[in-house]
């Protein structure tokens, strides 16, 4: 048959970084998202994560909510310290008599003391309590400092801010079709020497087993100069290509997957950023073309780029040709 | 015609992230500042905006304009607060009975907790009261954290700090003409490895449509070890140029723009740097060479650049060849 | 004989930056944590050390009770400064009259002053105290100033977070054998463009002289595009190996080391990375082979990486073929 | 001549970014610290300097010398502005009468504020003072971001730490000479992939103008994978080297000066570093060669490398042929 000569001829390639066994293997190999589908085990939670990375990457509101808590935490700790140790030794303490007005002005003694915002109506006396607060002050510093070092790393962390579009489309080219996908950037960054790398994923059936063959997808563009509008990434499916000839529904079969990675000097930056996705087949539309994500300004004097469009697309009719009717 | 015949010789080039489809593009493609002449609309102005961007570029002065009125909002908002949650809850500010009186002492203790100095005179009572303060002063310190990273952020960004020349000069070289520009770093910095490429942007019209054709210039040298003086860019017109034979008017009624892109490293920031900028038809002089802008120091021991004569240039007369008088 | 035949045959290298005397080189050259075997000497320890790198690379627990003994020692000398300028010009001491509870007094005061939290209970009085409390506060700010910066730099410094197996494996391989190790990444962090590169190290003597000589180690793949889940790093022992008929005598006899050097780019850093590390012959198993280390999660949704199985292996028999028995 | 037939052959290059015209350049081109021998002028002192930069190279004793001044100009100006508004408005200071009391207790309150210890033994009253203090905490709040990240941009910043041998060597080498300078690492830092690449300067009369040439030396190894001991950069002055045959007197008369730049990859800074030297005339010697500088530890277990013996040589006997006798 025509299409398993095709990819016969081609050759896969073996430095992915993933394993050709697709038994042990489960599900997408990249997320959406660009993680790897993988999960690690083995070794304890805290040699296995990092906490600066999860920190970095967490929401912003979970991020936020989690120095809420921190800080209350903390705050609750050093106030049992200050109560067992004795409120008297807090001076201008003295008018709480209850437990809950005396541990409520232990706690907020400790919030100023952590702060050391430290107003001094209530402060320390002796020995336990002034060495209880003299050690939350340091670690007050130095949790500030680790605060400073996480909020300056959460927004200066080079990122490529790209949106892709959520589709890979089929769409006519020259005299044949191509897989085409669309990206931009949606901030107010401007991306250099941009490089796209494709890699099709399929999953096969080789001998009773499935087995993951890996193949680069050729572009048209495989770089530009840069992107300051809307990049279409064009795979030309020709003879060369691994799709050429792969019906609907050999591409539903072997579970194809589309692993795109996108590199780029960011001059705001000043650094290399690089974002990832990965589409499978279910994302795939059959004989459709992008529709333009661009205009002019009513005053003609810049372009307008309308994110919104990304996906923007009209159903085509597809050229048929003496053989390769009918498929992908 | 001869013109038109060199040019088609040519190949163009499609990778410059700019569309061909010139009538839905607006005015220049690149600013002088060297940002793309673009805006983007689609999706919400918080999604479209990066603020550590925005926060990073923003004039000094502007900038710390921002802080100020950061500074003076965040205490009349938690001022009010204090107001409302009753100014008897704060000691020390029991001599004030107007309201003016009352919230200037909520005002300025507030000031005093976000900045976390807490003198104390005035000191928050009660649990309302020290709530709001004690999370006043968690704000501070997270807001100052941001100003740290974003203060460090202004002025540790890698910047190539080039000045180009205003204008670009057609020249007399070798036996026929050059497209020349100049560059020099203004600042104590120090280039190596410095890298330079000039992009043409045609806007022609082709069966009654506008489009856009991009064409790489080729540098007598695109590439210096280190730019300690000035350095003059020279693109050669000769019979491989897109401006081969290219008459003034041709070049003003395809708009032509130069679009520059300069890349190094800095080895003070010990980073990559990049500056571009790009010059319309309208800053091209013809026939004019420049001058040179650095000078032996008066006692021989060292060279004085004179960043003032970037621009520094003086007519000269093209040559007259058989086939391309009166052009360019 | 056939061994040092093929080993002449091929080309040492020189460009490693070890010396070939072995004579004057003691020891192993590369430690297993990557770092060179190698002391310093000549200039001062002060030029010699570089605070903020050994700061940097400190465990954790060191770095903590470093800035616990860095606080109490400036502390316990402002304590003095305070005491010997009169305890009675700090307001709020007065109560104070043992050297003790004065000392003591002026010990809370200074650990007060340098986190800036400054109660306000006591405070400084006159000329001198409050100059020793002013210098005390900015030198507070600026030590605060370096631990922000030191945080900061030891949680974001970049780091390839790579487990290596601990042996180096002799594995039968195509129709001969091979020389394999295997890495991962053990934190939440993804690898792109990783590349390794192998160097043997052979202690060879020569006319009775000792003298190293280096190897490249050609590698089945040099670089893969993304490390997801583990590596296996192979090296063919073939007739172009300087192993190549290599017995486990000689292999002893020349103290045999394995420098390992992989280099890669961290997307969340957005940086490039790279570890080191090294294998002597002491770590080498003949005829063994690794099992993987990842399989399929119970709901076929992702894939799981067991870290814990890095060095997993078990003992094979190795091909045996006319000419090389008995070997490597 | 043989001489200037063997330079005459040799292509001169042009991209160093100094230009050929020597009457117009004054003293040698780069220090020996790697800076260029460069004033700029033409535009105000402050476009022309980076504060930022200046700071950052800054030795570390002006850098703290700096901020103490800093330190006390604000506080001194916050001083006068308390005073003038009226002493009578810091609850605290009603003790002080003359204007040395006052304007101490102005001061000290100013540096208290600054640095946001803020006891609150003197605390401020009313709206000027208030507003006047509101101000500078927030101030020294930005002050200290701005201190916090030069400190950290002093520490962090990538630097390779090498030391070069202060004299190039004229040594015996295969059976010519070679020209010689050695480097090493003089922290506990480690470079890989070490490049470096020499350039020569000759300042040669033509025409009755003395003009600049510049010549790319080729080296024996222009890189090395790892310089954990010493490198010794070897230039061969063979048929194709521009120094062949020629004498001592004619490099005095060039004034002959070597531009040396080392870039490297440091793993602590996960960072490219780089460094340049430059050497003149006055700094070779002929005939001599370097001297070992690592020994092995008395217990063979690791190596030492002696930092002091970096320019050791002993002078040798130069190799002496038909046709370059009593040269360079």
């Amino acid at each position: 048959m025509a299409v398993s000569h095709n990819r016969q001829r081609l050759k896969d390639i073996d430095n992915t970084g993933f394993g050709p066994n697709s038994s042990i293997e489960g599900g997408r190999l990249i997320n959406s998202d660009g993680s790897p589908n993988l999960r690690k085990r083995g070794i304890p939670i805290w040699e296995r994560i990092s906490v600066y990375h999860t920190l970095l990457r967490m929401k912003r509101s979970h991020f936020f909510l989690f120095v809420l808590i921190l800080y209350t935490s903390i705050n609750l700790l050093f106030a049992f310290l200050y109560y067992f140790s004795g409120v008297e030794h807090l001076t201008g303490a003295e008018n709480a008599h209850t437990f809950t007005e005396q541990f409520m002005e232990a706690f907020f003694f400790s919030s100023q003391t952590l702060t050391t915002v430290g107003y001094g109506r209530v402060a320390p006396m002796g020995m336990i309590t002034n060495c209880i607060a003299s050690v939350e002050s340091l670690i007050g510093i130095l949790i500030f400092a680790v605060m400073t070092g996480l909020i300056y790393g959460r927004f200066s962390r080079p990122r490529a801010y790209l949106v892709f579009s959520p589709n890979v489309l089929i769409s006519p080219f020259k005299d044949g079709k191509a897989l085409m996908l669309r990206t931009a950037t949606y901030k107010n960054n401007h991306l250099t020497d941009v490089e796209a790398q494709l890699t099709l994923a399929l999953h096969l059936k080789e001998n009773g087993k499935t087995v993951t063959k890996f193949y680069p997808l050729k572009l048209e563009f495989a770089k530009i100069n840069s992107l300051a509008l809307s990049w279409t990434i064009v795979h030309h499916i020709n003879e060369e290509s691994p799709l050429y000839n792969y019906t609907k529904e050999e591409v539903e079969e072997s579970k194809v997957e589309v692993i795109v990675i996108v590199k780029a000097f960011d001059d705001h930056f000043s650094n290399v950023v690089q974002q990832r996705t990965s589409y499978t087949y279910k994302q795939v539309i059959y004989g459709a073309k992008f529709l333009p994500m661009f205009e002019k300004a009513e005053t003609g004097e810049y372009t307008i780029l309308e994110l919104d469009k990304i996906n923007a697309h009209e159903l085509v009719k597809m050229p048929e040709h003496a053989g390769h009717k009918a498929e992908v």
